[in-house]
């Protein structure tokens, strides 16, 4: 694979979108580097109709293992017709979330619904060896804040894509100390920000982070 | 489970969705028993939105490995919201396509594009030891035959499900050899019928088939 892979992970509100956004201008700007800025779920024109099952309507449509099954649907066929084509042509590709979501949503935030070697076992399948992220920006955030910030964006969006938003707080802190459990088993791949600092901070931190890790 | 719960397979063109209607009027009328009819994909509100991704579009749209995590995400949803309570209530299930369409397809078919232990995999994860089928009722046939009648009756309807008929006919040859592999590792789970028989004489078979195995 020529091109880097990063993906952005973090809870709701964490401003891992907008830095996203903000470091594929930079490279661009600054690098000449092509960036393809993607998304799961909906990377693609298939998984934008799976995303839609999956983050609109009521919490209990389908359980835990059902919807670890949709996402890596989902992620399969953003990397076969997306990411890997991208990455092979030499471009960059940036993606807000990926594999490290499932297991913090399913795994951590559901308090091990679905079991860990289930879970790592579809990434050995869908995604393979050496084929995965080559780094994982990780926004942490408190909970309390990022929910508010989500909500008052929910409240301006045509179609509210508050699944997630709705569980219990509860559930959102399993998730981010499930976040920083992950970070912890792979350090050279992982790096946790605080998401609590400005817009501008934060995006000097993250070119920071990809100048050292990525050798820019 | 206090009901039971039978599945009907086969090619395109088989006629096992007629023989299903049929044995469910039979059962109702004649052992008064509740029967819900109902088929994969699609057995659900959210199945039939996956259906939809399945079976429209682009043969190349996804990989098999792709398909495969669909298909059972389909399943767990029909599973714990329809199939599974309607047992428990004591009513019958008799179900046009369950998992053995996914092993037939995606692994026979296919010609092994996906593994046979992963395909196994899902089955114990999404169904589970003694969560199965009671009985299933492979319905045979001549794949240009089927495949003939398939694409008939296609002419008639407003949607063309077409993706899996737009197939070589070498695939239908595959798969039907992969219902009769299947077949004869459960002799006591499966039974093959010959499906070029009339609806009628098949339709007794049937009858047959489920008075001896079910012990009605």
């Amino acid at each position: 694979m020529k091109g880097k892979f990063i993906t952005f992970e973090g809870g709701e509100g964490s401003g891992k979108s907008t830095q996203l956004r903000l470091l594929a201008e930079y490279l661009e700007n600054n690098y000449q580097i092509p960036c393809v800025q993607t998304k799961e779920p909906g990377g693609t024109d298939v998984g934008i109709e799976i995303r839609r099952l999956l983050v609109e309507g009521d919490k209990d449509k389908m359980d835990a293992i059902a919807e670890a099954l949709m996402y890596y649907a989902d992620r399969r066929i953003h990397l076969t017709k997306k990411i890997w084509p991208a990455l092979e042509g030499g471009k960059w590709v940036l993606s807000d979330r990926f594999a490290d979501s499932t297991m913090a949503y399913q795994y951590y935030g559901y308090n091990k619904r679905v079991d860990k070697k289930i879970l790592d076992g579809f990434y050995d399948l869908v995604v393979g060896e050496g084929r995965g992220p080559d780094l994982t920006l990780i926004f942490d955030i408190d909970p309390e804040i990022g929910l508010a910030r989500s909500r008052a964006k929910a409240g301006q969006m045509e179609f509210a894509e508050l699944r997630h938003e709705s569980r219990e707080l509860e559930f959102h802190t399993n998730l981010r100390k499930g976040y920083i459990e992950i970070a912890k088993e792979n350090p050279n791949r992982y790096i946790v920000l605080d998401a609590n600092k400005t817009i501008e901070e934060l995006h000097e931190e993250v070119v920071k982070v990809i100048k050292e890790r990525l050798e820019l």
